[in-house]
């Protein structure tokens, strides 16, 4: 735990991994769990992906896609039957092979009805879908399917690291499939044109756009689209991806149609992702010594009010002040959404909860105390501190211009 | 498939829970995968979901709750600990016991990389959350901590039907700890009275709340209250459940605090949830002879407008006007929210369409041809038919009011 009132230890020059580490716990966003690789999202670091989720679901809609929900499981046949796609996940999946428990000696649990075959945890969703999409495809006239889903899904990490590399992690999932490639390959553009202008506008990254050379493409991929952004250590952070996926899978699932000549035809697919590796992805780009920067468009508070009252006298009077001012910032409106203000009567000296909120990014920190109401005054924090000192700019890597 | 353009075959009378399986068919709800006891949702249903879902988050953050997010695996040793939990679930627990695969002869995907302790699925998260809220309670002041989460679990189901029992579905789960056990029982009531409010206001189900009765009890509960709908087979359904847990779970969790007389005390929890069941209660409620039938409140699309154009002739002029009405019907609002309205421009007879929007439950239907527009009228169908005939309210089944 990071000391409660003061900068972040180390600071982003002494040890970058270390730093952002420190400031995921001083934010209270998540921590590890007991269950190796997979993390405990708290309130705070939820609320963040809520943030995240609500204006991209109504992008992906403003776009003609809709939501729906695919099976967690996928039988072990369905991986094999793309070979580019088992090579890469097959040595990071984890396998359901029993179905029940029996309680065995000492009251230990052991595992029980073994299935005939194992199925796996999604790593991601191609084969599963695809299968489902090849009931759902007869002819042209049922394309294009243009599908998104929100979900879990889970990579086996060996040295996980909090949102960047867990082993499972919430995301979404795009899938596509069109009658022809020229259809499928503006599908990809356009969603990976949705991820550079949300990273842009709601998370205040400017990322780039490239395309990943052929060893770092998605396993099965004809191309895959991406945007990076740049972080304090001058790395950049793969922060989406957009798959062209040419007719591989569906070859593989069997999505074949009669096309507009009433021949058979395989459909040509796309799939497209971010996950809460965005979540960590902006830690890093806005994070400061003293703690993660938020920006308002995605912070699940933007406001904060602070009554500072020291002694009981006059609290009362603050307590008022505080909840009139809240009431009156909620009739703001920002992007056409009310503000989100948090008024923090927890029972807390006021200079460790303004210690706490700036440790959590939270955009503005109000602090009323009683000589400011007699004076007609409050203070002001500002989140993003003009005082902070920044690496330069860093150089991307592995990333060409589109 | 059910016949295009005819009501459903069998009628409720016949066979209801045939009847059942044809409507969801027809309005193009969900399916089965592949994976045993595994849906598809569907988009038509999915959005069922989400309808489902936006109230009953408010609802709950309104109740000051907020969301996190914790681990789909749970380490078999933690189930161990609550020995009527382990009884509950036991029998129907996916089991992981394996983190990778290798290629085996003839490309078969082998199980490869044994755990030391298997994982199971999470059926349900008291004891994963239990063991986190261990972690972070110390005082009574860390408490109550109120917290809900959005999921999936899994509990593997013998004989599966879409929506009702899956082997996977979609939930919430609320699980909340306080310092007694009375504010945790004010919490379990108060959470049975969002279900119970959820259910008329949305869902037009007039449920009844009552108790469990000892069998019946959530594995590991004190006690276990519950919503119940009826059906239209003179059924009742659990549509929803609350769960006092006492000092159980915090007990085998370790979920310790010192109280306001400084002495150690386990915190008294609760748990409630609501599924993708509500969606097969709904159903089982609603529907009629010719397929579902959907409240407003919930429906993805509450209004849908149908060009009918034979002709070449005259069908720009009726898309037009439709495209008008949608436009004008959008500014309209119900519960603050614009009206939901959807503009059928598919390739296919009115008749078909207008059947296709009656088996999908659809509140309003408005249908514009040539003659309407030269009339200045429409046809309006409306998904609540008055002459629909319904069986008498059953009287309920294992429920006493509480």
């Amino acid at each position: 735990m990071a000391n409660e009132t003061t900068a972040i230890q180390p600071s982003r020059e002494q040890d970058f991994p270390e730093w952002y580490q420190q400031i995921i716990t001083a934010a209270d966003l998540a921590e590890n769990s007991e269950v190796r690789g997979c993390m405990v999202i708290k309130p705070w670091g939820y609320g963040l992906w809520e943030r995240i989720q609500q204006p991209l679901d109504r992008m992906f809609k403003e776009t003609g896609h809709e939501n729906a929900y695919f099976p967690l499981f996928i039988p072990l046949s369905y991986l094999e039957k793309e070979a580019a796609h088992v090579e890469g996940f097959a040595k990071e999946c984890a396998v359901v092979t029993h179905h029940r428990l029996e309680v065995g000696p000492e009251g230990k649990l052991i595992p029980s009805g073994p299935l005939n075959e194992p199925l796996i945890v999604r790593p991601t969703s191609e084969t599963i879908i695809g299968a489902a999409y090849a009931r759902w495809v007869q002819s042209y006239r049922d394309l294009p399917i243009l599908i998104n889903q929100w979900a879990n899904v889970v990579r086996w990490e060996m040295r996980p690291r909090l949102f960047l590399r867990t082993a499972e992690f919430l995301w979404q999932e795009g899938h596509t499939a069109h009658e022809n490639a020229a259809e499928a390959v503006a599908e990809t553009e356009k969603m990976l044109e949705v991820y550079e202008r949300f990273a842009r506008e709601y998370l205040a990254l400017p990322v780039l756009t490239g395309e990943k050379s052929e060893s770092e493409r998605f396993p099965g991929a004809v191309r895959t689209l991406c945007i990076e952004a740049m972080v304090q250590d001058r790395k950049a952070v793969q922060a989406g991806t957009s798959h062209y996926l040419g007719q591989n899978f569906s070859k593989a699932s069997g999505i074949q149609f009669a096309n507009r000549n009433n021949q058979p035809e395989y459909a040509y697919t796309t799939s497209w992702g971010v996950s809460t590796r965005l979540i960590g992805t902006l830690l890093m780009a806005h994070g400061d010594d003293n703690g993660i920067v938020l920006p308002p468009k995605v912070a699940p508070s933007q406001i904060v009010i602070i009554p500072v009252t020291p002694k009981e006298e006059g609290r009362a009077a603050v307590l008022e002040a505080c909840e009139k001012l809240a009431t009156e910032l909620r009739q703001l409106q920002l992007d056409g959404e009310p503000l989100r203000v948090r008024l923090d009567t927890r029972d807390k000296p006021g200079g460790a909860k303004g210690w706490d909120w700036i440790k959590k990014g939270v955009p503005l920190r109000v602090e009323i105390g009683p000589r400011d109401l007699a004076a007609g005054t409050v203070f002001v924090g500002v989140g993003i501190r003009a005082s902070r000192r920044r690496p330069p700019i860093p150089r991307p890597i592995s990333c060409n211009r589109l």
